[in-house]
């Protein structure tokens, strides 16, 4: 396999030419080759390099490589220093999944903040052949199958096609500096294990593995997409919502023989874990209920039902001015007009003068109604959350803010046109959420 | 992961108890276990080996092993010998695929003549796990992910939850004799490259791998069946089949994001190959066509079109005598009536007296009519391959065996009622379809 990189992106990525790039770099080989390559097309990047601050001295050395490369190269270069250790014990998450969530909530800030168009990262074949691995040890679905996508979202990761062998004949061809990348760290252990003892393997027995993978890859995501049409499809044939509640006909289900996998597809999502005991609801006494942490799946006579605990139901957080600090991921902040920018769901600009403190945030209920922004007149959320094709889970999952009574955003959805700033704003408030504090 | 091997046949397999069972044994290790545990389970049952004869005298050691168990412990044993090589050369198969079309049409061959319920092979959890690793390391999709299922029509493979190292502690508690198994000689270099240097670490990753791949089986086939449902629902609603050619509404169809993985779906069965031609068929200019073998997928302004090459529609197959051998996989024996046993698909048995020579072998045609077995009446071919879903590719696939321009058999699929065996016939004829030889 051998693929000219610079030709492969000019190809496959010929719309970054213009656009204002982000590139997460970690001071090792394959950001440094990305770097490399972007200077070598000409292309508008900024670096951008996170301290976890998991390995003491060289965690800052490798901040300040990635600073010194981006001085001498006169590239714009953003860091930011992490308590790794901390966020994951706080949020229970283990040092690769905080490291994770870290990196891209701040990659999402800086490319909201400072305009960037893309977010883009190193990954190449052998870390999604690893990854593929790694799932598969530990037992997985199709989803754990499935690799990292090229594009998702505002991020990219145009490398993906190259095989580490091919990153390192790069580096020696272009006689590139790097650092020992330790952004994996904690799963370092099973990585390299994969890395050195199976991969290779893989690789003696086939010599393109790493491009029949790709096949593979491609079939398992055309039949990914499969599973989701099916989904969706039965989905809408035999289950219904009404009241909050979603209501799955019985009869109509077990016309599928495969019924099992419907009823997993549609129900994981919920946190059940029970698999087993829901299966046997089909035929169990009506009353017969099935709980996970925050719903119950009840059977009622000839069909399912689910519907949410009803302990969160009346949860509300006050907001009493724009200095306080919600007991919610919503942070509140003036700013000038000239910083209004808005490509993302999870910031809205409302005019400071319009806004009425306290403000609420709860969740949506019936009745409830809005004047989506861009649009004219009002509309039901109800009707809102259908023409988006809401699952039940993401209306449940959905908050509203609201002042004085009305909804001022459907928060991290849709804002509401009563508030928007116009030429007469004199103050502006920046609302951003962060989903993933949640 | 510790299963008492007797306890979970007798809870998932209880409908053995008595059945007449037919045991594949190599000699090997594997099948040696599965003979202990159904005489420890008093099954009626017995074995059957095939000589490959592809390692001369250590093939003819395992034949003579494998009788002698059969002698001593007052076992019936089948045996048979193929010349694997020659039969791999003249059908152009690995030898690995002969010999498992040899041993497997033999094995149905025995079930048949010798009134077997079922064939049963010892399988174990490793050997599904390194299928699985082998096929990933050629490429692959969900199909060749989701692995060996534990029946599969008349065959069943009880010991498939357990591990080899499971069946190796069985064979030395139990002080087992067993030969060195060389059933699957040809893919031994890769498959003992992985069973030596691949699983051992996934093992060493997780200690209950096996079990966890397990799971990800059961999620990877639940899935499969979702995959499949999506495949025939999109085709119900946007294919049609007319004169046997399908018809494929292209606006119908872009309609999905995912049009392709339908495409592909619906056409590899077909031994298309070119599918990125084939995807782009979609925005082509009327008139332009694909081909594989037999097909042709031709765009049709607003459809794709599929219909079959011209070149064999006429092609037909005269058999002027019941000991003429056709060109063509049936073969005709006299037989008496106490050999009757039908549960196959593939043989049918019917009145000497009814058949007129010559009779002829063709496809199927328009206008196509016969009396099913078991029916009252006469039904048209094409509604009975509506009725029973076939696809085109199946119907073009079907062949019909005649007499006197009466349909005698749907070959493979249904017998007519008029030629059937009645209490007044005296010579019997069975004719038996080897579907793998076409």
């Amino acid at each position: 396999m051998f693929i000219n990189f610079q030709n492969h992106i000019q190809k496959n990525f010929s719309f970054l030419q213009d656009k204002k790039l982000l590139v997460a770099t970690s001071g090792g080989m394959d950001s440094m080759v990305l770097v490399h390559l972007f200077q070598k097309l000409q292309f508008k990047f900024a670096l951008a390099h996170c301290n976890f601050q998991l390995r003491e001295k060289e965690s800052d050395g490798d901040e300040n490589f990635v600073k010194e490369y981006a001085k001498s190269n006169n590239i714009i270069c953003f860091v930011t220093k992490f308590d790794t250790e901390k966020y994951s014990q706080e949020h229970k998450l283990s040092t690769q999944v905080a490291a994770r969530n870290l990196r891209y909530n701040w990659f999402n800030e800086v490319l909201e903040h400072e305009n960037f168009d893309y977010i883009v990262t190193a990954h190449h074949a052998d870390d999604v052949a690893e990854t593929f691995m790694i799932n598969l040890s530990r037992g997985t679905g199709l989803d754990g199958l499935t690799g990292i996508p090229s594009q998702n979202g505002t991020i990219i990761r145009p490398m993906l096609p190259f095989s580490r062998k091919e990153i390192e004949d790069y580096v020696s061809e272009n006689d590139l500096q790097w650092r020992e990348d330790s952004s994996n760290a904690s799963d370092k252990y099973l990585r390299n294990k994969i890395r050195h003892h199976i991969v290779p393997v893989f690789k003696e027995i086939n010599s393109s593995f790493l491009q029949s993978f790709q096949n593979t890859l491609e079939h398992l995501n055309q039949e990914q997409s499969l599973v989701n049409d099916a989904v969706q499809m039965v989905y809408e044939k035999i289950v219904s919502e009404e009241n909050g509640q979603l209501k799955i006909d019985i009869s109509g289900l077990v016309e599928y023989k495969n019924y099992k996998a419907y009823l997993y597809q549609w129900l994981y999502k919920y946190g059940f874990s029970a698999w087993e005991d829901i299966y046997s609801l089909i035929v169990a006494q009506s009353g017969k209920q099935i709980f996970s942490e925050n719903y119950i799946l009840l059977k009622d006579r000839d069909y399912l039902i689910l519907f949410r605990k009803e302990n969160d139901h009346f949860e509300e957080i006050i907001i009493n001015s724009i200095t306080e600090k919600p007991n919610f991921p919503l942070k509140l902040t003036l700013c000038n007009l000239s910083d209004i920018s808005n490509q993302l769901k999870s910031v809205i600009f409302v005019d400071e003068s319009k806004l009425q403190f306290p403000l609420t945030i709860r969740k949506w209920k019936e009745g409830d109604y809005f004047y989506p922004a861009g649009m004219q007149g009002k509309k039901k959320v109800s009707k809102y959350f259908k023409d988006e094709k809401f699952t039940l889970f993401q209306k449940h999952e959905t908050w509203i803010l609201e002042s004085n009574n009305q909804i001022v955003w459907i928060i991290g959805n849709r804002a509401d046109e009563r508030f928007k700033t116009e030429n007469t704003t004199q103050t502006t408030i920046k609302i951003a959420f962060n989903e993933e504090d949640i």
